[in-house]
């Protein structure tokens, strides 16, 4: 697929077709993040794979419930704004998506944060160059149940930086307004 | 250009032609660049364009400087392994670049590192969508001097999370080798 399309096409997608992405397409996907830079090419991605409707409906309700008790103890922090839909019981934070993808890095390397977010972002144009859609869902960094963080495989000193949905989009969303980019100074 | 294509052009190039890029086709890419998805559609990203040799020179040897200060003081951190060439006086960051971008971000704001590495991986791909070469130059994020920091009109509370330096190539180097991608667990 052409770049400029992929630049328009790739867009947060919240609503889903039921028809599974095949493992070996989110394995090529995966295989394709890996080509994003890193500091002195560390590479220093992890990813965990879920199919698992339950095991994602599980984690929905730790993040939410963890944002939540955030939100009580922090009254103005910014995601005060979420707290009505996050005290919605239909609210799933993986929408209707049946894979979420995790991109997981090592808290002891420097730059864990920007390097799994450069995999990330390969992850979502790779996915749109195969006509599926993605959405990058924050929330799922909330997890903090020990039980769960076991379940999930994520070894010690490990952070979730990336969790991206991803599936047969049933709409993808026309692009939101974008602000004029501001430019600081021009030297 | 083919998605496939810019995944195996976008490489860290490091040798660039005398040609500068026109601040038009920076402009355009900048553009390109907020189309990067940010949390809460907030797009804290900022610019700043450094097209001055003179400039780009002093922040090299800032950056070099307060990097080998930092090793003095913690001989065992990973960067160590950088000192030899950070001592050499010959050794520019940007290398022989005529451009540098900055993508900058508030640091109040939560995800500020994450947005704006996505709006950088962004600015690669457009770059190389149009031939052009960049190297993301993580030393460039190493700035204290406040008279640096007051000529490159970075605002109070915010930081450099993307210098990326942009060019002709002279020469587009192989891909370097990927290691196997590490999938933690399919669930």
């Amino acid at each position: 697929m052409d770049y400029k399309k992929i630049l328009i096409n790739r867009r947060s997608v919240r609503n889903y077709l039921e028809k599974q992405v095949p493992i070996e397409t989110i394995l090529e996907i995966i295989h394709e993040s890996t080509y994003a830079p890193s500091s002195g090419n560390e590479q220093p991605w992890k990813f965990i794979i879920i199919n698992d409707r339950i095991a994602m409906k599980n984690i929905s309700e730790e993040a939410k419930s963890n944002i939540l008790n955030w939100i009580e103890s922090n009254p103005n922090d910014n995601v005060k704004k979420y707290e009505t839909l996050l005290k919605n019981k239909e609210y799933n934070i993986f929408y209707n998506a049946s894979t979420v993808v995790l991109i997981i890095g090592d808290t002891n390397l420097k730059n864990t944060k920007v390097n799994c977010a450069l995999a990330g972002s390969y992850f979502m144009m790779s996915a749109t160059s195969r006509n599926l859609g993605t959405c990058w869902i924050n929330f799922a960094t909330h997890i903090k149940s020990k039980d769960m963080i076991k379940q999930l495989g994520i070894p010690e000193n490990h952070e979730i930086v990336a969790p991206i949905i991803i599936g047969y989009p049933a709409e993808v969303p026309t692009i939101p307004l974008r602000k004029e980019p501001e430019i600081i100074r021009i030297i």
